[in-house]
């Protein structure tokens, strides 16, 4: 019985084209009865940091695995190929070693074993090196669910040696919490890496700072208690504090996107 | 023997975020064996009429299942999460009861059974009430997958009380048919909510007006068969008047968009 | 045991409508085992140049079964809808008849039988003629899962019949090779139909016209051995030439878009 029948595929490969059905067809052919499951392909191009971050959100929901994360700006360049299990070996991830795994593999328990994928027996031959994501990442991904094992796949590494993620922290300053805008999603919402626990001190009524702007919000549990035009702070679907509006978009408004630092303090009283 | 195997699953989510990913892993943790078909993913945010005329349209040519429909500007508030049994019991409706899903559940042959689900043994825990999809819906439609019994997912509720849809219909004004723009497809063929028995006393040319324009359009079977330039009255792969240009967007054109007003007329003879 | 088991499926129907899921919808139904891979739903409306094109990168990755594709602006007119058996037996294209499959056919070892999709046993009724994926090409593939006989679906058709593909191929102009773009991909690498094997007489700089413009090009084996600013010349993963920037598009760059004719020479020396 193989480990493995699921791999979840995260990418900047988009849809326009045909890679990622490409890299889909490679898997099918490899291991016609893994089933894929797209967790998103449209991480904008080269953008390591809102992968790792649409991963990190993810990867608690992701079933056991493998995971496929490819967004690869340094493809053919001196940035190593690998696998890395997870701790409790329910999780492989596959992808480049830049970054884009870490925080993910973080959540979901940290690396226990790690291998580079050199062994070119399970890399498609190609006439071009730019193109990791059919040619070694898909192939790597459907072999593991296929039953090959990972150290068959390449030379063992120190996990340790793996790139590290980069989850921005909060710091404090004179009770203002300064943060930074981690994500903006389809409806507008805009997540902070701040968490709710930090604005207890603060009340229900928050100063948000950016740029030079000084707007104030509420804290809410729903979106649609907002009025019209007020500005709520709601613990969003991954318990992290948001910037939201009741059904318009709080980053067009207010012209918050990643990275913007933004700084919280309790309102002044009126 | 699980008495579903398949999801129908659309949404608002878009495909730019992990949302339609971390519903489909969700799924896949809980039944396995359930087969997602994604319906579509890119009604625009928070429109509910947009995403239940789309359901509508395909409802007829679903597999026997679960269709799993999320359009939820409401979320959190107090409108109802709900699971809808069709009367021949092929097919359970899930999502918020705002009117969603009413069109597709009538086409389907009406509401059996309802239930609201309040359940919260089938629900994911979650840090915030703003992701259903994640935490409610799509765990319900998996579970029932997975052999759950409609009943186990919460209190019955009375199918009357569902929230009903808002399929718009015409009006007849002195021979004139007055109309609306429901639907424009990728191509610009601009779908109207007007049978083509109600176009048969007008003969082959039509006066169409909308806001303050008058324009003249031809019957015809297939959009190739018109001419540079020539308006079309075609009726389209649903068995609705739509009106057409040849390999060019009559939306764009004639600034045809839902939910414009259009009155049909017999063309004046010249 | 039927034939086949999976449905490569490539069409210009975009994912902002319900006809890719309509039609997947339709396969689930008259063939419930049947895999279907989406190998890209997002060619530009009735560019049946660029749907051929990407069926034919991707048509040595996809595995034996059927592929669907359908980009097909004469719907409903006389092209006629096909099927088409690849020499050895391993594929059938099915499809309209406009020269959207035949260089995929062809890149797979050319037609061995091919029928017009004439009998309307295996159509789904409809009422209108403009969707003929819903309502002849993904029924066609569904029953070629389901174990329908190719000759079943209708009449025989000679294979040099069918359309043929338009592959532009480069000439040769005292030393120059004339070729012109063939694509352009999400990160903005300018495929050319230029065969690698093209540049050797050229050296490892290269002028590049185009317009009224001269640029100078450097070979390069990856993206990220090209300096900033640095116009580079990599064979992709197709195996053809292309134009590139590092992380940066050279499609927006250089304002090159198919099907710009492109001339490359030796730069002058310094």
């Amino acid at each position: 019985v193989p480990r493995f029948d699921t791999i979840s595929f995260l990418s900047d490969y988009g849809l326009a084209d045909e890679f990622v059905g490409v890299c889909k067809a490679v898997i099918r052919r490899i291991a016609p009865e893994a089933a894929v499951i797209d967790v998103c392909h449209e991480i904008p191009p080269h953008d390591v940091r809102a992968g790792s971050l649409a991963l990190a959100r993810a990867a608690q929901y992701l079933p056991a695995g493998v995971i496929l994360g490819v967004v690869d700006p340094g493809v053919g360049s001196e940035r190593r190929p690998v696998a890395v299990e997870t701790a409790d070996g329910e999780a492989v991830f596959v992808g480049p070693d830049n970054g884009l795994l870490a925080s993910a593999v973080a959540m979901t328990g940290g690396a226990r074993r790690a291998v580079a994928l050199t062994n070119d027996e399970y890399h498609l031959p190609a006439p071009g090196p730019t193109f990791a994501g059919r040619d070694i990442f898909a192939p790597a991904a459907a072999y593991l669910c296929a039953g090959v094992e990972l150290d068959e796949l390449g030379e063992a590494i120190d996990p340790l040696s793996l790139i590290p993620g980069i989850l921005p922290l909060t710091r404090d300053e004179d009770g203002k919490v300064i943060g930074e805008v981690l994500w903006v999603d389809r409806f507008g919402n805009v997540q902070l890496n701040v968490d709710p626990e930090e604005l207890t001190p603060m009340g229900d009524t928050v100063s948000i700072r950016f740029r030079d702007e000084v707007r104030t919000a509420v804290r809410a549990d729903t979106y649609s208690e907002l009025k019209a035009g007020q500005i709520g702070l709601v613990v969003d679907s991954y318990g992290l504090v948001s910037v939201a509006l009741d059904r318009r978009s709080a980053a067009d408004e207010l012209r918050l996107h990643p990275p913007t630092e933004v700084s919280l303090e309790p309102a002044p009283e009126r």
